[in-house]
């Protein structure tokens, strides 16, 4: 039996609490968990704001009750303030200021990340929000159903700031989105960007681009955000969402180290350096597959793999973290952007070449088709596949797309094979080389390389 | 340059033309087609039917002048009745009546498939139809439109026969489906036949299964069908819809072997027994990727493919077919079914095991979420992922995921490393763990070894 204590009640702690229960039913689970949400989809905040999601509870992936069903215990607004590794206890506090040592024999750290707070003058006004937590998430929603504001602000056009632009829009309110890159979703290529600027103008977002934010303050008509060149915007409501960065300072004070972006540096067991202290989720840096090396991807999708990989591993187990590709898709109004793996501007160490197509979503003939830009990245040199883009209608099936480029990218496949992939066929649905075969061979032929076909019987690169 | 001949105007035929044409642009390339519909979409009929696609010419999938300057010569209305392996010609009869030696030096056969007319007395009649080629059915859309029947019968439930009855029933007519095995569709479990059955039935067809057609005869009433068990329906149109098989007279008579279902024998070059002619589409047998061996799979992407696998090699490439999976979907009504791979019925030399879950499309609390039903089959021994089937509702993304398990079947994968792909997540369009995902793991659970996971570094099977 091991005694397993876990820091964090969100997608990395819950899946590690579960794993070493289903792997070890006879295994001590207990979970430490800052607010009363243990297991809450942080990723479901914008659709709740939306007003799409009425209920907020309806946001936990599980109920406390299907937790503790599995034997984990739950300590709730419990925080975690010390960990000693030589006498392997977790010094915690309750809301009552009440302080206690947890005993255990293996450690799983999962404390996630946090909003970055840029340098921005006045950020901690009333009426300014990040959005990340439960907590945030309630502030915003009174401010919005109480106080009826028509205006508001976005800082940080990243996939939180898109989807609280098309959340709040749909609300009522007018809203502007401040962005510091010149585009906006800076994790896409710029041709998706400009893409994704059209939907947002079309429904009435004002998007400024390459605007840097630099004070916040209240004033008659409101709070108005100044920044260069040349923003001044007035709104009843500003969301600073510009990224988030790991929360590691409870980690680092027990001696553990960081890396890649300070994010916990663990290994591809989820363990730190600190014997029995494994750490999984946002806090800690992610394998990525194609790069071989540790990146900073905060992802649910991959928070809760790592904890299975560290919940298992803390109970004798043997699994090693198949990677990350970066695998990621937003809805943004009429639209869904997915993409996985490198972009050109990712692909250190290759030669990448990106070649986009646009290609409908099923065979033309049948109502309802939609065009799909899809954005194929390769290796020149070998033909690898590194990456794939797609932007289109949300219910053109663009996510499901990117998870065949995905997989086809987990197992090392060439571009050119893509064209030998089996796939499905109907014409409400697809065509008979599918979109993602379509573009694959647009790359091909751009490659300039027409008898290094998929079906030639070389080796993978 | 490749003096190039090709029976055949459709997917094989055609795919082999282009292939030709771009690896060696100086190639001549000559097409003979016995009707005057190049290329034509034959999936894409039961859309022209149902009034969906309103005027055919929609239907192709190139133009016969978007054909001709790629440098392909179409001799259009055209059959050739006589291949002379030895003088390498091709004997020609256009619709005069006019015959002609067309010489090769490579020719590909692309005869495709007919309509199986099984041993029903009154087949012949006047309003009984079979369904595969732009002439059957511009008289099966004349009988519609002109005749104005009130009441079809479609003997077959495979996947034309259950397109149809959508078809037909979008037009206003009353359906009764007839078929001989236990469950309609029965290229998937029984299981998702019933699934399917519920939805005909929802939609007023009358679904007669384990039934046996035996005659048909023109009375007062209409045309009367009569089978066993006590089987009598009156209608005005029938159509009958029991499968193919591969066209090969021509190829026989000129020395060409048979193989699988009496289909064209290829080796994996797409070359036949005898020198010089090559064959594709549905007139061949298809090698199958998972068993490794000669099936036979008439379906438009696997014609495609081995079409231009036989273009390519005909000038002189070294191209070689990837094999089949099988992959199909096919809309019925609301619901999409879809399949790759081996069933616990096809999986001969393996020990299959089939688990079925039904998990969301997306995040429950996002609105529009269905049920989608997915049954996994793979290799109790070895946990080997050897095939996967989904139904549910027909926008649920449901193709594009059964190409998830088509490109992770390509590749070898075992089930449990399904949970390993990094695939793509916003709660309006899936989950943490994607529907293809939670079934993989549940399959996982049931064969009973939680030990073994994806993430367990052991050789693949």
């Amino acid at each position: 039996m091991t005694g397993l204590v876990i820091i964090g009640g969100s997608d990395a702690g819950i899946s590690a609490a579960l794993r070493a229960r289903e792997v070890d039913p006879s295994s001590g689970v207990t979970a430490v968990i800052a607010d009363a949400f243990p297991n809450y989809s942080i990723c479901g905040l914008p659709f709740y704001l939306s007003g799409e999601v009425p209920d907020w509870h309806a946001l936990a992936h599980r109920s406390q009750a299907e937790i503790e069903e599995q034997g984990i215990t739950l300590r709730l607004d419990t925080r975690a303030i010390g960990i000693d590794p030589e006498r392997r206890t977790v010094r915690v506090v309750d809301r009552h200021g009440t302080e206690d040592d947890l005993a255990y024999d293996r450690l799983v750290i999962g404390t996630g990340a946090e909003p970055i707070r840029p340098p921005i003058t006045g950020i901690n006004l009333p009426g300014v929000y990040a959005l990340h937590t439960m907590e945030d998430s309630f502030a915003v929603h009174d401010a919005i159903t109480e106080r009826s504001p028509r205006r508001a602000i976005i800082v940080g056009g990243g996939y939180i700031g898109l989807e609280m632009a098309d959340a709040l829009t749909t609300r009522g309110l007018g809203v502007t989105l401040i962005e510091l890159l010149p585009t906006v979703m800076s994790t896409a290529d710029a041709e998706i960007g400009e893409v994704l600027r059209v939907e947002l103008e079309r429904h009435g977002v004002h998007v400024t681009t390459g605007a840097t934010v630099a004070r916040i303050e209240q004033e008659a008509e409101g709070l108005v955000v100044y920044g260069e060149p040349e923003v001044r915007v007035a709104a009843d409501l500003v969301l600073v969402v510009v990224g988030v960065r790991a929360v590691t300072e409870l980690a680092r004070a027990a001696g553990v180290e960081t890396g890649e972006r300070g994010a916990i540096r663990v290994t591809r067991t989820m363990e730190t350096n600190v014997p029995d202290i494994y750490a999984a989720g946002d806090c800690v840096e992610t394998w990525h597959r194609i790069l071989e090396r540790p990146t900073y991807l905060p992802l649910g999708t991959t928070a809760h793999k790592q904890g299975r990989v560290a919940g298992e591993n803390a109970v004798g187990g043997h699994c090693i973290f198949q990677g990350s590709l970066g695998t990621q898709v937003v809805k943004v109004f009429d639209l869904a952007v997915a993409g996985t793996g490198l972009r050109d501007r990712t692909a250190d160490g290759f030669t990448p070449l990106t070649v986009e197509t646009v290609v409908p979503d099923h065979k033309a003939y049948y109502p309802g088709a939609h065009d799909l830009r899809i954005r194929v990245t390769g290796d020149r040199i070998t033909g690898r596949l590194l990456g794939a883009q797609i932007v289109g209608y949300w219910k053109a099936e663009v996510a499901k797309r990117i998870d065949t480029y995905a997989t086809a990218l987990y197992n090392g496949m060439r571009v050119a094979e893509i064209n030998d992939l089996d796939l499905s066929y109907t014409p409400p649905l697809g065509s008979p080389w599918d979109a993602v075969q379509v573009a694959a061979e647009a790359w091909v032929r751009a490659r300039g390389a027409v008898a290094d076909t998929a079906s030639e019987p070389v080796g993978r690169w």
